[in-house]
């Protein structure tokens, strides 16, 4: 997919001054050419995810209001919500300092859920603060849809 | 900093049923040996900073409740207020499904700000949705603290 026709364009980085104070875009991407985003849901802070988007899934998040991603495990943009009817809509679009890192407040569609295991959030478990042995602790304990249901034959995108 | 005299230890990644429906901290760092971690405030939800923690930054973030980092720009951990004195402490430690993201929410001391700008927030400029070209919108107007009297002469951690 490439930008051609598109009105959005990122700026060369010029200055630490342009970056940080400025009002252009000028955003960095790591080594894999991604940056990543934090989403959460609009209104909760529920942060639900944390992804990663390549150029062209930034722009087109920018310009259609949905979450695109890049998916590191089929290798290709990703529009939430594509399989499973779960989108998002964004309601705000952030920046950080040095515009390297993307921060998205959004509502849910469907099943107001977000994570491909059934919960909401991809944060359902808690680590325990103090000395160790370590148990983590469930913070959602029902799931909100049937993965199987929703996903069927699709491979699980965690890796090992 | 090595991991000896630590009480918490992390798990082998044995299989998908484990890392995302167990109770086992089995941590998946990427090749610089980081995991991604998005800080937001206890309260509010709004998110603060994303950063980055190593094997040693994590288990001192779990034992002692305060945020450690690893600083990319100065290669070192890093106790997050131990120059500024806007500590954050720990008040919610998640990690994600596939246990390679890590969400924290954290009262914050101090200047009750977290953004080396001046800002409460790393995440100060907006977005704005939809054709372009893109302006960025300022949506903290005014600094919360003077970095230069909070850090002096210290290097600015923005690159180019």
């Amino acid at each position: 997919m490439g930008s051609d026709n598109k009105s959005i364009f990122f700026e060369p980085r010029t200055s630490v001054e342009q970056i940080e104070e400025g009002t252009s875009l000028a955003p960095k991407f790591n080594n894999d050419g991604l940056i990543p985003v934090t989403t959460s849901e609009w209104g909760s802070g529920i942060v639900l995810m944390m992804g990663f988007m390549n150029n062209d899934a930034l722009i087109l998040t920018i310009e259609s209001g949905f979450a695109h991603y890049w998916s590191r495990s089929r290798k290709k943009i990703w529009k939430k919500g594509e399989t499973s009817g779960m989108y998002q809509t964004v309601k705000d679009l952030r920046i950080d300092d040095d515009q390297d890192a993307v921060w998205m407040q959004v509502e849910l569609a469907g099943d107001q859920a977000s994570c491909h295991v059934g919960y909401k959030s991809c944060f359902y478990r808690a680590i325990p603060i103090g000395k160790g042995p370590v148990k983590l602790e469930f913070k959602e304990t029902e799931k909100v849809f049937d993965p199987e249901a929703t996903y069927g034959d699709l491979p699980n995108p965690t890796k090992l």
